[in-house]
């Protein structure tokens, strides 16, 4: 994790200095559901990469995973083929990275307490980043059913203590969300998933669920006193919720125009004003895919892992 | 061979009819070459693919493949990722079997007498084609190359003499054009192989190769007094130059409508004038991959055949 969130540093930044060719991807669909084809280049992570991730609802019935995926990588030199790499954990590893970096460059330095949000696949690596940003001392765990946040206490306190001392507390009192420095979202929520008098006035929110222009996890109150930093500004003002149905309904104009991450973190825009919540969205972008994806396939070719076929 | 052109008559009519999603491919480019994403889907093939095809002129001095490529096939039930299939094998297969069907369709019925324009990795599978759709008694080779004419006649005179009797020529008098029933044109030459005065009134033409807007394997001459037919009208009048460089050229309008294959295949579009040549020009489709792709996908599993991998 310390390693993926240094690559969504780069990857950021490189997608905000236009130095990642990552094209609209492309969407198939049938009455079952949907592949979605994400491409993406850099000369800096010397591969070519393309995500191909199917999201089938009815999956969950028949044991398979939801959203499975696989990401192919074509070398940069010569165009070969090079590797098939499954794409759920590393889906799941970057998203979790892109809360990290988002943490590091966002939250209050002396972050103590932290809240997280939704305890499905992804929410172990949104715990991961969060404790390898900050040194919180506590992180509570909320979730729609009380039994998964205890059990998401009980599968990750080893993860917490061993990752700076931090405690687990699940399903805690919701006034204690007034003196948290970290809210992080990973829900399928529509609607929000706490009010704006339940926050303090300087917490950062990392609000990376919730998928699609009709769905929001942080309400609009506490968006418009916010600073909102996305990963993708192009990206987000026509698929994030949070940012499409504020304009939806004439909160805000069309010249909305929130900062990027990979800009802060290149130094060209600077975040002034403290004194206000900070909201980190995401939507997810291939340039987080192609880094992470350029990383693995050289780890396993220096180590020999992997298994070879022949085509 | 004669299953490949059955499975382009069903992709053609599906592709004109419109029940073929086939979006415009995507495009990653660096210094060295190009890689080009094309996906596709149809409930009558039954699955997803995407093709991940690349060209890297350079390949050629590494003793690498020029076009190296990949499929691959996810389920059309469960949006699962089935199968990793080699793509330069099928690509050469489905580009015979585009001109097998259209020689079938097209070309004379007695036709005895063929040609066929260049002798490289294409080529034995267009001559295969050519074979399958009808009774030729000599094929005449031609290669910019004489020396490569003569070994392709030996590589492929057992595969002419078994597919019904065919005698191969080599570097033939260019007079022997004027009786050819069909003329096949696999090269990258970027002007017309032969001249107009050289052939006959009721020749069918297959132009194949000349992949690019500024290439045309046949002459304006022959174009303007033949009848058109392309794989897929939208594709030709951006891609293919014997249509585009008409066009710049003036000799034809905005309006210039072509038929398609897929449309008289289904009965929609009807050739009413055989007085006159015709010519088939494809710079093929999504489709085509698609349908041989769940047809080898098929038959490796129902034969166990293939290689598994875990992800």
């Amino acid at each position: 994790m310390p390693r993926a969130i240094e690559l969504m540093k780069s990857a950021y930044r490189d997608l905000s200095a236009g130095n990642v060719d990552s094209p609209l991807r492309t969407v198939l669909v049938n009455d079952n559901g949907t592949v979605l084809y994400k491409p993406a280049y850099s000369d800096d992570a010397g591969i070519f990469c393309v995500k191909v991730v199917s999201v089938f609802p009815a999956n969950v019935e028949k044991g398979l995973p939801v959203t499975p995926g696989i990401i192919v990588v074509n070398s940069a030199e010569t165009g070969m083929p090079l590797a098939i790499l499954e794409a759920g954990y590393l889906t799941s590893l970057r998203t979790g990275a892109a809360t990290g970096i988002a943490t590091e460059v966002l939250a209050p330095q002396e972050s103590k307490a932290g809240a997280l949000f939704g305890t499905g696949g992804q929410a172990r690596h949104q715990l991961e980043a969060m404790l390898c940003a900050r040194p919180f001392e506590k992180i509570y765990i909320f979730s729609r059913k009380p039994e998964k946040a205890i059990q998401f206490c009980e599968d990750n306190a080893e993860l917490a203590g061993s990752l700076g001392n931090c405690e687990l507390v699940a399903n805690p009192d919701r006034a204690v969300l007034k003196e948290c420095d970290v809210i992080t979202t990973v829900t399928t929520s529509p609607v929000a998933v706490f009010g704006d008098d339940e926050i303090s006035d300087t917490v950062h929110i990392n609000a990376i669920g919730s998928l699609g222009k009709d769905r929001t996890e942080v309400s609009a109150e506490t968006l418009l006193r916010s600073e909102v930093i996305v990963d993708q500004r192009a990206a987000c003002l026509v698929e994030a919720g949070e940012i499409c149905l504020m304009r939806d309904a004439g909160l805000i104009g069309e010249d909305y125009h929130p900062m990027e991450i990979g800009a802060i973190i290149a130094g060209d825009s600077i975040l002034t004003d403290r004194t206000k919540p900070t909201v980190f969205k995401s939507v997810g972008n291939a340039a987080q895919d192609l880094v992470c994806s350029a990383e693995i396939y050289r780890h396993t070719e220096a180590n020999n892992l992997g298994v070879d076929a022949e085509l």
